[in-house]
């Protein structure tokens, strides 16, 4: 997708400025790709017809907040989220993308489906993690709509498909000053066991909890590695400081595990900044610096099998899949494991038969290969963004190729879905 | 044990006049029992010898308060640690008794499991629910002991028998104005189920679920009585007010429930108060106003078999016994039910029975008809405990006849024990 380029770049002001690009898009049939800070992974942001590319940066103000709740523009920053929370009542995101330093609320409400935060609140579809959604439609008069409730599925992860997200109102959680921790485990099935019995234990309160299977850590984590041996498989843990008392009494009950790092009393030379910067997608990011033929999936494995389709996978694939699980609480209140594997790519064909292992072995994949709504999703079309598009965007404008519903209803997804529309690429490429 | 009175009462007003009382005693091979405010239901401050009963209520002072964490003297009512936190902090105790108007955090901590708060925060026992405990010895020279880590299970949940409680330190979690909301179901299973499904949504935060079984509302509840049928079961709930949205979502998928109250927005003539004022032990004395006949039992419906033994239970005595669950996070993470089951009383005999046969089951039982920890709690002596006792309380003092493990350790649990030593009840009684 590296020939493909807008023709040209707005970044307005306010709400009333948007209307105005959408309408005059809309009358010359432009084509309008939003665009939060550009760190979407599955080229969500790419505009695949030319034409406009809408930057949301200037919208970037927290409008309203109280302890558990937020009113927030889309194109403020994560972390500016939190920073304007944290000093106005204490509280912060209940979840955020390991992108937070970089990424907009936007982009993560209309691309993300959780992360860091989620091995407490499960995930962003979830009841009660959105509370409201304000929306533009690309009509020849631009509507402005409110959603909530059963309605905010039309608009939430849909990539700008369907309508322009103006205004986000979002639950809160405490804010804390999180102890970082890193624990080194010698056996694997013991890592994953621990992860899962400390997002488990009920007392002690975690913002995420990651396991990295050997030798990611002396790999790929470079300021952890001199503090690591190659078989080392590593726990990354965000612990409430007012908990530590408890996770230090479970360290003793589980003396195979092995605490390496605590952000609050530690000797390393060089900490190693916040952990959640290595989990989530950060840990591709960090491999992929050091062997850039790295690639990667995204799996579900779901309770009560998580650790037996773990362990299948991990057997099927010994020299080309390396283990990286975020636990996490799943729909249903119980905890399981999301996989972000990283893999060592050989060929495309190669990939697709790993990605079909993990499919007939009952591992959901979210494929992070596709630019596709539905084929890095659940892999069939929602009827309500489906539904909703017809209405707020007749003319097939915003976001055109992402989703493949809209484009090509019949579409069986036994291939790759290839946007018939997209901008050509030159000769020369 | 209505004859049982102690020969004087002292109200210390610090830690010193509490460590000049012990020795005293000590000197004088006085017992000494310690009381908060009496709401026990077990028992466990019954003056069993006589001697020095030891109030606590002058030692009420919150002396450090931040995020996350509470220090406070053992005499604070459960109310005033909140006030305090809440204006402070913003943050309130993770769980408390249903007796939080007029119970002490000092008692909640040594005759507590769990109570309101427990569907987020699971028991008091689990790791990360006690931070600290200070404790004052019953020795020649009391020494002042501070407990962290796995030695809280020496003296936290101990009746007082090895210890006097001088200061707490404990996790808060943030403080909202909860919505109080009670809903109402026609189908029993769909009741429980439903508070079942709730306290397993991710994003929803409660602070507790209830069912009560036909007719307990219309029966014992008398400000919802004229809001609901004779066979209308109820689900009592408090949810975090941004939350609301969610919860509505969730009601409207599930249209057999029926929202009949919410503090927020309502138009009852009376309201009902605090909904955790129905819930935990609030149910059986609501029920005993009424009908002083009933007593209760106190279950624990372990997950994933909660729904299976409720039933087999609610079939086996079908005129005795009318249903009440609180949705609790188990050890493990999972939501289970903890039961307050109302019981027509006949005599101790079917009592008895009733309780024999929820334990062949397999719903563990803490028969709140006896007055000693072992009885109350998992019918076995707790080493650490009495070993603690050994140490700290070499002459027996405190609070004597509380632990069999002390008086009796070949104990066999086959009857219900009673304490030899207990002052005899006057021959007109």
């Amino acid at each position: 997708m590296d020939h493909l380029v807008a023709d040209f770049v707005v970044r307005p002001k306010d709400e009333a400025e948007i209307i105005e690009i959408l309408k005059v898009c809309y009358e010359h049939d432009v084509p309008v790709t939003t665009r939060g800070a550009g760190t979407g992974n599955y080229g969500q942001a790419m505009p695949m017809r030319g034409g406009c590319v809408m930057h949301l940066k200037h919208l970037d103000q927290v409008t309203h907040c109280e302890p558990g709740r937020v009113i927030v523009q889309p194109g403020c920053l994560l972390k500016d989220v939190d920073a304007h929370c944290i000093a106005a009542c204490g509280h912060e995101l209940r979840m955020f993308s390991s992108t937070w330093a970089t990424a907009t609320i936007g982009g993560f409400i209309a691309g993300g489906s959780g992360g860091v935060g989620s091995v407490t609140w499960g995930s962003l579809r979830e009841l009660g993690n959105i509370i409201r959604l304000r929306v533009v439609t690309m009509e020849k008069e631009p509507r402005i709509l409110e959603f909530t409730g059963e309605e905010l599925a039309r608009v939430s992860h849909a990539y700008g498909t369907n309508g322009i997200i103006t205004e986000l109102e979002l639950p809160l959680a405490p804010a804390y000053d999180w102890t970082h921790c890193f624990v080194t485990a010698k056996d694997w099935d013991r890592a994953m066991e621990c992860a899962d019995a400390l997002a488990n234990e009920n007392g002690i309160l975690l913002k995420i909890a990651s396991v990295y299977e050997a030798p990611t850590a002396k790999a790929y984590f470079q300021r952890v590695a001199p503090y690591v041996a190659d078989d080392d498989h590593l726990i990354g843990l965000m612990i409430a400081p007012h908990n530590m008392e408890g996770f230090l009494t479970w360290m003793g009950r589980n003396p195979d595990m092995k605490l390496i790092y605590r952000s609050d009393d530690h000797d390393w030379a060089r900490a190693p900044g916040h952990v959640f910067e290595y989990g989530w997608n950060h840990t591709t990011l960090r491999a992929l610096k050091v062997d850039p033929s790295i690639t990667y999936l995204q799996v579900r494995y779901g309770f009560p099998d998580h650790f037996r389709l773990v362990n299948e996978m991990r057997a099927a694939f010994p020299d080309e899949l390396i283990q990286h699980l975020e636990a996490i609480r799943m729909e249903g209140g119980k905890i399981g494991f999301a996989g972000l594997t990283l893999v060592k790519f050989t060929t495309e064909e190669r990939l697709d038969e790993i990605v079909k292992a993990h499919e007939a072995a009952g591992a959901l994949i979210f494929n992070p290969h596709r630019y596709t709504l539905e084929e890095g999703g659940r892999q069939h079309a929602d009827p309500r963004q489906l539904d909703f598009k017809k209405e707020a965007d007749p003319k097939g404008l915003l976001n055109p190729g992402k989703m493949i519903a809209w484009d090509d209803p019949d579409w069986d997804y036994a291939k790759m879905y290839a946007y018939p529309g997209m901008t050509k690429a030159p000769e020369s490429a």
